[in-house]
């Protein structure tokens, strides 16, 4: 790897090649990731803190170079919710300020050692959390992600590669060289975080074909861009599909509660991936809870697609078709389907739902253990909302995503997700019989 | 996917399209697994100890079988290694017999629920370990293998799909009607486990290339069939590339200890990926231990290719040239050098080494303690032979391999690698504020 001695830095300035490019930020990150996965938690924190306080001083200059990629950006025709999600603000700036320092407050996952066990050979075994060494993120232009991506992937002993999108490239060297300044003042190498600092788009085709520089792939964004990811990388993924989460209401179910959970899981919000899509509704309730449901869902302008029962029910509500079923709406809209007791329910959910956050209400002991065996979701909830599967609600303390794979870590991901276990084995001299 | 309604028998009998036979075989499984992962734990192991029965009344058939491709092999000019590994005797089915009363024995995994914990809004949240679903297995001309791949995927409630080595197909036919006959007698489904019927190479290509069916590869073979799977797989695997294991002895190290756990890595077998093979000396040491090991070795016959100074303390040794230090052996040949410390070790094992299996040899805390912390290898010892990282030396109760990798189960893996942990939410009616 030695003959590979080109400065990232100069490099893309100079618009040269982008594959010797990454090659050198890869060989960066991987040479970064042997000094932070021994950083010790105090060397980490106090890394943390500076990027916060450098974050503070430097505010001004974040947010000029904000103003610039928000004006480069209504100059190319940008939609609102794009230019909304790229803004900062004073107030966005301070979240960030506050998530570094949330994320230095909590316990760092890397050295705990689980079930230390003395076998009969005379040897102790257990089991190391150590960092997975170099992470990639690709993400849109979210400025905030930065941050909260180097934030945790350091956290976690991890070097990490960044990725955003090209709309924030001011934005995001802005709030590098903040990153830079705290790492630089705790004593770590600049490759513990790495912007990657061109907007050509042959560098993520580079970023997800290096396994020998980069141990995983998170790809933070729409369908589309992670779909084309997950399939073209030759590095693992960890990614994030899609959201179809159900709430299945059984006959056995308080109603009030049934109409808290399916109001809350629709409207508390309507951009989420653990927002519910489709109600499922047990045959012999559906006549006495459908017309409260609408009555509800009504007064948050809900659109109510619904299967013939349902409609027949509720006249207003429009006939669902086929696709309803398998549509992440994002949106007030709602799919609605009477079924004849749980195992329609269950069957229904493993057909259309994307194995990511599913919801039964019920008061009966065996149904409720029985859809919590039987449903294959990252999150599978007994009376409660949908609207629960998230890192901070299920006390991670962070998030840096919701993993729908099954492989490596599932559903939301936080600080634990990004590192692995070594086993460790101590011995007093023993020999292998 | 109901337009799929071939049966993989009548399909592979007539030599049909492979891609349709497989598809159909990937459907079988996927319908299968909704059944397996809710097999109580009495069903899985009344199917094993069936499958245990039904070997023990067909063995005679099983031997015929075996007879047959041993026969086709030697016609075929196998060499006497791969023919010793097909070959099967009393003393094997037995062991395969054993095996699985052994698996039937192991606690379940499946539904243990880890960590349930009140949260601020009431909810409880837990981890429920639970099946990873739909397991390929690619393996070479290995009998035990079938069975073996069978019960750990069975027992951890995964249904299976095994492409083993077309030198074994007569026999794994065989061994396939046992566990057919134990699946039945316990009433699960034909498809929990399938043996492909087709000795076509394309059904690799097929079944790496299927994750709507199948939601990991686990390839055991030799290391170029491995990083092809790899390389082409469109599906998550779990792999064992090579095992450059590594002792390193220091300056503190009791001397005694020392030869006692050198000799063994190195000797007590030598295809194993963990033996040993590159020893690495302090050089405070390396005057006084290096003819105790060259005598020891020499009663084993083990060659010694050594750096310039072991060269010097020990003439007889061969020189050891840049490419042995990245070499597994797997024979009684083992590479020496000395070094100035453990750091130097460190860098040795991190540019040479394999990430698989690396000990110490020390008295002193400090030292014992960073190379723990610094050595990032799935295994890492202390005082201990390498020769112990192994399921079963380890209390796993059962080993379906060795993983390199780094992501979802690093080291020996046991029932608990082939399964994933869903969240489960416990509410009383709490909605999201």
């Amino acid at each position: 790897m030695n003959d590979i001695t080109l400065s990232p830095e100069r490099m893309s300035a100079a618009g040269e090649d982008i594959s010797a490019y990454m090659q050198a930020v890869g060989v960066a990150a991987r040479d970064a990731a042997r000094i932070t996965r021994r950083a010790d938690t105090q060397q980490k924190n106090s890394a943390l803190l500076a990027m916060a306080q450098h974050l503070e001083s430097g505010r001004s200059r974040v947010l000029e170079a904000n103003a610039d990629d928000l004006r480069r950006g209504q100059e190319n025709g940008l939609d609102a919710a794009l230019l909304d999600r790229l803004a900062l603000n004073n107030a966005r700036v301070d979240a960030m300020i506050e998530g570094l320092r949330q994320v230095a407050a909590l316990p760092d996952p890397v050295g705990e050692i689980d079930g230390l066990r003395a076998r009969p050979s005379g040897i102790q075994v257990g089991k190391m959390r150590v960092p997975l060494g170099v992470i990639g993120i690709i993400y849109e232009s979210r400025p905030n992600v930065t941050l909260e991506a180097a934030s945790l992937c350091l956290k976690s002993g991890n070097a990490c590669i960044l990725r955003g999108g090209s709309e924030a490239s001011a934005s995001n060297a802005a709030l590098n060289e903040c990153i830079q300044a705290g790492l630089r003042d705790a004593g770590l190498p600049a490759g513990s975080v790495q912007v990657v600092a061109t907007t050509d788009r042959a560098a993520v085709g580079e970023l997800i074909s290096m396994p020998e520089f980069v141990d995983v792939i998170i790809p933070r964004g729409g369908k589309s861009l992670i779909e084309r990811i997950s399939r073209e990388a030759r590095v693992p993924v960890i990614k994030h599909l899609d959201g179809i989460c159900h709430v299945y209401i059984d006959a056995s179910a308080d109603l009030e509660k049934a109409l808290a959970i399916a109001v809350n899981a629709k409207t508390h919000r309507y951009g989420t991936c653990n927002t519910m899509e489709t109600l499922l509704l047990d045959a012999p309730i559906a006549d006495a809870l459908l017309p409260h449901l609408a009555s509800a869902y009504g007064e948050h302008q809900v659109e109510l697609r619904g299967c013939a029962r349902t409609c027949n029910i509720l006249p207003d509500a429009v006939a669902a078709s086929e696709e309803d079923w398998s549509t992440e709406y994002l949106a007030p809209v709602l799919a609605i389907k009477v079924v004849d007791g749980i195992d329609e329910a269950i069957t229904h959910i493993e057909r259309f739902g994307s194995h990511h956050t599913d919801a039964i209400v019920t008061e009966n002991y065996h149904l409720a253990r029985h859809f919590m065996a039987s449903v294959d979701s990252s999150s599978v909830i007994v009376n409660a909302s949908t609207r629960f599967a998230d890192g901070f609600e299920y006390g991670l303390g962070a998030e840096i995503g919701i993993s729908t794979d099954k492989l490596h870590v599932r559903g939301p991901v936080g600080l634990e997700g990004l590192t692995t276990q070594k086993y460790v084995v101590l011995g007093d001299g023993q020999v292998r019989q």
